[in-house]
């Protein structure tokens, strides 16, 4: 794209109308629109906001001024799915064009509502998704089916009782020769399939996990089998089914999440899934597994699609609620003692601190997520094409560690971010109408969907420990694909480094942080590594060794692991001459700022192995981010600006575009029903008054 | 009470069913009855079972199944309200007889719903107080009113733009001696009142702060003034009075929060709460004021009963929130890669990390909390006798100090504690059912209420530089009546102290935490002066300079304060002979949790001050913390036990104290409506799939 086509994408963008946040808008460094077509790039910005128009210029998709009730959320939401159905549907020939687009797509409807492509994914993309990888030919049906509208699936893993221990689950799958039928079986409630989005009332099928027991009563282990849940004419269960919703949840309501119990309910042999294993008529277990090394690597890479989804989806709650508390701050006063030092909060110090690192950290995670979402679309079709095996198995266990320790990491700094922003908006954010309480509410399940925080923090500090191991004898174990540990080579090196910085510009520079990383994850790893031998010397165990290594070692490890990565792509975009220089400037200080504010929280271990000695380190380190947060304050309604989605999107009151707060919150006041309305129960109260 | 009482009251609580959480009850050291009695006593205990007994056994306290509609919330609550009215009150002898009672009131009803004390407070009991404090005989009918529930209050003073500026506040009430009346007016809706609960829909009257102008145009500052909003037979608003609702919040929807604009509304003269000043009928401003300074200390004792309250407000949703996410933990097993290996979560190692030092500050919160409420009610009581007003006078300020440093860190502390008991219940914590959302969401505005936490955490610091300077002169200002600074007297020494423990065991021992936390103390108390000092010579006005010396400094500062004070508190409670040894030992073990854990946080600063040095000291705190939480495991469901309300009132699908989890959820989904219904919308789903 040259740059008359990007002055016709400006273009598109609309001014901001004059208002309270002139002031900050006239202080800042940067153009915001040229900001936003760099983080977006012109194709994707221009596909989000023709997204957002189908969306706003839909009645459909009014947003609605009463508190619906749960069967009404849901209500609507099949009527937007299906609506979105006809205006929309992303081909195979745009996903090849643009590898970003299907992320792309995700985050433009995130941001609108998150039930809604929640929806999507669990009724259409992940069903079809599981049937394409381990499906073979006599599934395609399923898929075409699914696309088309006429069914609707559902992913059912996880039982009641048993979390996502594979092991421990206990639905059965028996095949029957005679008939050719699987009887599934969940012998009681604590083995029901639960939890699983779409089950509640709307799916069709299920993407079903049983084990697979032959006639010989040999248990093969979890596998995945089409089950037909409800007939598509009736929305009735099938007998043998036993389906219900489990009701309202914190946040998310539009998504109808269920469970399930099988009762010796039967299904044809064809629909087991059996790409990686299969019954015969007789009932033969068979499997074309070769070589299940390699094959693990490639399935771990697309395994890791959940996770950077849910980057992705924590980000684009991230990318609403900074934008509204960077408005309010930069609009509403202070409560000082004393009217004539009033100033706006953006101006104070400890309100900088919350709210500006939480910018930087959206810049970050907005790098890391595209990174990631190009990289993860194209496993997904080189997966699906059935080549560049030795590549996928290669990228695969790297690509499985960096997001296990990536989706923690981004979903707790968005949840921390969220309450911020919370915290900063005052009484005002406290109002349904701030959009920030649904913000929050809806992005809890990050945390806890694709596997916990903190159950995932350890698949990442066990490869490193596996791979340090292994270092012994060859030092090549640490050149991987994505070189997220090549400077493990020099670790002995590494470990000789001191904070020898002089100056609080040379402690926040991006070089200087990503070498104290670096001495940090090596520290970690062989203070984790020392922590694992001395319990396993005192003979304990080694499942609770590495479980009693976890708190202050392995998982701050893997958190650790994950930032130096986040920082150094930061770095790397931030520092490309490609960049223009008022642009650098700003993504400069972002980085740095989301650099020093992250390892700052490592702080005590810096002091703790060494690194660091004497007040300056600390203090260094606390000025350098108090610094970059005034530094950044007169930009921060730019960067807000920059990462906004438009007004309608956004759907708060307190963050529109034209930073007129107070009148947006009079208008809102006095256009809602019932503001003004007499109670209903007003003659009820009154008599009570009296009878006493 | 003697011992044979002690021995009815424990007859008194009921003994749990058998079921999964025996294992640990039997593994506990102690007795959860003797504990809970040590804890509630046995008189505020059965006075707290007596409020739960009345309140389960009304028909119209029953929990709903359903989500209901804010009007449906507010017209439960308001026939929940005068049902209450009815069963019990709490007359002026209870309270005489047990200082205690009117906090165990609102605490017990806190846990059953917060909405629900919430409007009592609002309608009746802050209505009728501040008339009492501010008001004469002339208004003493309106608290009669008030008491009888004929008329209902609300506390109108923060404006839409203004937060709790007083100076910045625009309502005026300006005085016409022609027809002995003043003259209400927001100029605009940015002055208008605003936030106040009770407002919205229901109450009758305000007492409403407004800017005094007399005849001669001069403005005598912000007075209260009681203010008819609604007449009390129809429920209408008076005209001259734009009052509505602001609608949906994040949590505590019972409460109906309103606005308020004024259009030249009289009211009439003697409406003035006159206590300190008064207008004649001629026009002329008098006040009784004498010893401005006095006075101003007196006023700060009372002011700190809100604060205080909130102390015990979030105090209340701890004590539900952890024992639902300790019967969890207690219950739940663990996913693993391994299920021969399966545990209990609460066998984990961040799990124990994450709950235990939650469990550790709810009863560290309980003490203060108890401390703070008997001193409170003693503080109103004396001060609306008008007497002790020397005892008042001193106490005030170190009171407001306390109590501004003490609800922060309890809301924060609560706050980030029921996110940690959310995250430990995975998918089930999710569910509207875990109870956990709404406490969560109904806290939330704990952080903001009654001064926001970082504006109220700024007169902390302020009040200890103040003392600091003043000390120059003399020591003597350090002995104030509640011994929480007496240490700064040493402070010569306290500053050279070091880290000197030689063992786990010493470093989490009380003494040394409270040693290290006076040095903390010192330390930031000098550094946050140096600071000032340093901007005030760059010539930064002194505004700007206290706002630029928080963040790590003053902020910092006040939390340590605040910390030291309830750790103190926590060690004299614990220590104390009258104490049974059994629970003597359980209590200690979470006063150094408790205190381990809050100074890790601060360990950064215990090394840039050097009073650390080396990489024992983090490494034995950090061990400290690990290892108390693991030898308190086995106790954690006792002590759970011991903080629970019966379980109608937690009313957690998760938290019953059967520990049941998995039939409890089970019967909860089958009994729940329409957990097995077809959808209301499946037919419109069935036509919406064909038609594609």
């Amino acid at each position: 794209m040259d740059s008359q086509e990007v002055g016709m994408e400006i273009q598109l963008l609309p001014d901001f109308p004059p208002g309270p946040l002139d002031k900050y808008r006239k202080a800042s460094s940067f153009d915001w629109k040229s900001m936003k077509l760099l983080l977006e790039t012109p194709e994707i910005l221009d596909y989000k906001m023709k997204i957002w128009k189908l969306i706003e210029e839909n009645p459909e998709f009014h947003h609605s001024d009463n508190s619906l009730s749960l069967e009404e959320q849901r209500t609507l939401l099949m009527k937007r799915l299906y609506s979105f159905r006809k205006l929309h549907t992303l081909s195979s020939e745009d996903i090849f064009g643009n590898l970003h687009k299907p992320f792309a797509l995700l985050s433009a409807a995130f941001q609108y509502d998150a039930s809604f492509p929640s929806t999507i994914c669990v009724n259409f993309v992940m069903f079809a998704n599981g049937i394409r990888s381990m499906g073979t030919a006599r599934h395609y049906q399923f898929i075409e089916d699914c696309e088309a509208g006429k069914i609707r699936g559902c992913f059912a893993l996880t039982e009641i009782a048993h979390g996502t221990n594979a092991k421990g689950m206990r639905l059965t799958a028996t095949y029957d020769p005679q008939t050719q039928e699987f009887e599934l079986h969940s012998p009681d409630f604590e083995a029901a399939k639960c939890w699983a989005g779409g089950l509640g009332k709307g799916c069709t099928h299920g993407l079903v996990y049983a084990k697979l027991i032959t006639p010989d009563k040999t248990d093969h282990g979890l596998h995945a089998f089409i089950v037909p849940i409800r007939d598509p004419a009736t929305l009735q269960p099938f007998a043998g089914v036993l389906v219900g919703d489990v009701g309202e949840k914190i946040g998310l309501n539009g998504v109808d999440n269920g469970f399930v119990q099988f009762n010796r309910y039967r299904i044809p042999r064809e629909n087991l899934l059996n790409k990686l294993g299969d019954v015969t008529p007789e009932g033969n277990y068979v499997s074309p597994l070769k070589d299940p090394n390699k094959r693990l690597g490639a399935s771990l890479a697309t395994l890791s699609t959940g996770r950077v989804s849910l980057i992705t989806v924590s980000l684009s709650n991230l990318m609403r609620a900074v934008p509204i508390a960077v408005r309010y701050a930069a609009v509403h006063t202070e409560n000082t003692q004393d009217a004539e030092s009033s100033q706006a909060q953006i101006e104070g110090q400890w309100q900088q601190w919350q709210l500006i690192p939480c910018l930087a950290a959206t810049f970050a995670l907005k790098i890391l997520s595209d990174a990631f979402c190009e990289l993860i679309t194209d496993v997904q079709i080189k997966s699906f094409l059935g080549t560049y095996k030795e590549e996928l198995a290669a990228l695969g266990p790297e690509l499985h560690a960096l997001s296990c320790a990536a989706k923690p990491l981004a979903s707790w700094t968005v949840r921390d971010a969220i309450k911020q922003c919370i915290n900063i908006c005052g009484n005002c954010g406290y109002l349904k109408a701030s959009g920030l309480g649904d913000i929050r509410n809806n992005h809890d399940a990050n945390c806890t969907y694709e596997g916990e925080n903190n159950v995932l923090l350890q698949q990442t500090s066990n490869w490193l420990l596996q791979l340090w191991k292994k270092s012994e004898g060859s030092q090549n174990v640490f050149e991987t694909p994505l070189h997220s540990i090549s400077f493990l080579k020099d670790a002995e090196n590494v470990l000789q480094r001191r904070f020898v910085a002089l100056s609080v510009e040379e402690t926040v520079c991006p070089k200087t942080l990503l070498s104290a990383y670096e001495w940090l994850i090596c520290w970690l790893l062989i203070s984790t590594e020392k922590k694992l031998n001395e319990l396993q010397k005192e003979g304990v165990d080694p499942f609770i060794a590495r479980n009693n290594s976890q708190v202050f070692y392995a998982r701050t490890l893997s958190v650790a692991y994950a930032e130096r990565f986040i920082l150094s792509k930061f770095w790397a975009y931030a520092s490309s001459d490609s960049v223009e220089p008022a642009l650098r400037e700003v993504l400069t200080k972002l980085c740095s700022l989301y650099g020093t504010w992250s390892l700052e929280k490592h702080t005590t271990v810096l002091y703790q192995g060494g690194y660091a000695k004497g007040p300056q380190a600390a203090e260094m380190i606390q000025e350098g981010i108090l610094l970059l947060c005034a530094q950044l304050k007169n930009n921060a309604v730019s960067l807000a600006d920059a990462i906004a989605p438009p007004d309608f999107i956004l759907n708060s009151v307190l963050g529109k575009s034209d930073g007129k707060i107070y009148s947006n919150l009079h208008t809102h006041l006095f256009q809602k029903p019932k503001t003004f309305e007499r109670p209903s129960y007003w003659h009820e109260l009154t008599s009570l008054q009296s009878k006493l």
